[in-house]
């Protein structure tokens, strides 16, 4: 690693002590200024040179200055990673670079803990969010969505809280696969200490990251800055349980406004822990899923193994249908279009049969009218 | 009422007995003849004179003229008409008009028995429709959905079925409402059997109709060909329940093809008579109602007294917000924006902790940047 690099990973490192993550005063600064500069102006006690007309930027200095005693050093960058925890810089090979779209609210800095690769992981990633006051119905369905994205070589991301997340990193793990804690807290300390055991487990088999250095402790609107890492970092986001006031709806949010596809998992309409589920499918167009298969649907690249076929087809099956409609079925196109006297001579039945049983098939939704006579009605 | 008009009646009361309900034939052939020539030409075994070229016309002429024997007489229909059955045609003042909008497909006539004027109740009405095989779940949204829209002055209608179909119209008579059922059997014998009280219920308070003429019992095809009607009827359908083959999918596909509003209440996903509900709502763009309340924002008319207010707001309701966040919201505007400068000044609070505060404010959702500085954030 060069000198230079570890200049900037100390001042990234120091930054992430100094200012909240998503201040965007310091979003602003750095499209100017790089990390080493700015910390070396604080510890000056000036402007940085080339700072532009950023607004805040002086109370925002002093803001930042004040903490300057939190600073880390490099001994405590070697020690935390000792412990293996280290900070991913956006110059680093194993940087994610869809968190570039957050602009001005990108990451100084994750700090990481953790065996997987966050980047590749990432790259076929889902995040599942939902509400602490999860059901046992949120906690099944999510456990077994979880676990069939990983066994399909998704991993899941989420935010490690009880509930609907406990249950997606949990699902993940079960099938062996990758998952992802994005934390609010510092990745040593994950908050909360009763999921000490699964944040060990994720540390294992996955990745532990925040924003916030070793040792902090989450605030309530740090859980609200974190979530929109959750959304940048994965290809789509489901909430799998969210009341209306829920958490896992500013997490949709951020989905939405990163214009990262947003999915929901519909729930009994008598249950509070659905109804930001059913919300943000009808005022949002939030896609309805109801399991991995419709996930995946959803978020496959071109060239993916195609989704098991979903059973579709007309109401009533071909099979209940009488013989006589069958035959006449069975004569009808697929795309051209066929009148009904060829139909009939196909089906080897007489004129009238043939009209007398389109009508049927047409109202069971089998067959269409078009331009050139009949055809197969194609199935929704 | 006039002798043309008497023998128009008699002549559509006849064709619903020769003729199967969605005949486009017969459709097509009443485009440029009137019924009473229609019936005329079959008595005397001959072509109507106006018929145009229509496709199939020979064999349908055949295959109804062979059931010459089944037409009613004049005085069958006094008979049934003291036993409160009369069929509406489409030039009685009581004709629901909206059925014109199925072309050849609209019914030749109507027959219904009630007390309830079925043109004034189908101006407001919604369909809801459902499996017969429904869980507890389904009967009970089902019952509460329908007696709330009962209770606003909406018409129910559905096809009289066991499951949703019968708690659809058990929810309207229960608010003192009007119920319309739409029947494949004729209206003198209504089918399933097993119904008969809540039939009687339907006749009491509201309309028992159907395309077939008494005494018909009701075949596997007729209830798909039935279904449009329901559709066709009605403002807007909503599915309840429905498996994936589910006839209620059927009814869902008239209600799509008609470009009628189409919506689905959801359940969990584990439940099998909730799959065909998922589906048109991810597929068709179904919308994703939960009760009452969003069937009627989906459907209500200009003018119409609003539904009450929607539960929303940001993620974290504004009360637990910190005071001083509390204060720098309140001095956010609500369009025009603001520069933090500013909001500073309005809020009491130096320029340094309004840009802290507008970060958390923004991540929360509350506020957004804008040309102009900072305003509040339209809530979704």
């Amino acid at each position: 690693m060069t000198a230079a690099a570890d200049e900037d990973r100390l001042a990234r490192a120091t930054l992430t002590c100094l200012a909240e993550p998503g201040d965007v005063v310091l979003g602003a600064l750095l499209r100017t200024c790089d990390p080493a500069r700015i910390v070396a102006a604080l510890t000056e006690g000036r402007t940085p040179s080339g700072a532009g007309r950023v607004a805040g930027l002086d109370g925002a200095l002093r803001r930042w200055g004040a903490r300057l005693g939190d600073a880390p050093t490099a001994t405590m960058l070697d020690t935390w990673h000792r412990d293996g925890i280290r900070l991913l810089c956006p110059a680093d090979p194993g940087w994610p670079g869809q968190l570039d779209a957050l602009g001005d609210a990108r990451p100084w800095g994750l700090w990481v803990r953790g065996s997987a690769d966050l980047r590749y992981a990432c790259l076929r990633s889902v995040s599942i969010v939902g509400t602490r006051a999860a059901t046992s119905y949120g906690m099944h369905v999510c456990l077994e969505m979880s676990a069939a994205l990983a066994q399909r070589g998704w991993a899941v991301v989420s935010g490690g809280a009880f509930g609907i997340d406990a249950s997606a990193h949990r699902g993940a793990l079960t099938a062996e696969g990758v998952t992802v804690a994005v934390l609010a807290s510092g990745v040593d300390e994950p908050y909360p200490l009763g999921h000490h055991g699964l944040f060990e487990a994720i540390a294992a088999h996955g990745v532990l990251l925040s924003e916030w250095p070793p040792g902090r402790r989450p605030t309530r609107p740090g859980f609200l800055v974190r979530n929109r890492v959750i959304t940048a970092l994965s290809r789509g986001t489901v909430v799998v349980e969210a009341a209306l006031r829920s958490g896992a709806l500013n997490t949709a949010r951020h989905a939405r406004d990163q214009c990262r596809p947003l999915m929901a998992v519909p729930g009994p309409v008598t249950s509070l822990a659905s109804e930001g589920c059913h919300e943000i499918i009808r005022e949002w167009g939030a896609v309805c899923v109801t399991g991995a298969r419709d996930v995946l649907e959803h978020l496959a690249f071109p060239g993916d193994e195609p989704v098991a076929a979903r059973a579709r087809g007309p109401v009533l099956p071909r099979d209940e249908l009488d013989p006589i409609s069958r035959r006449v079925l069975e004569a009808v196109p697929a795309r051209a279009g066929r009148g009904p006297a060829r139909i009939a001579v196909s089906a080897g039945v007489d004129f009238d049969t043939v009209m007398r049983c389109l009508g049927g098939l047409a109202a069971g939704g089998f067959v269409e009218r078009c331009d050139r006579g009949w055809r197969l009605r194609k199935q929704a």
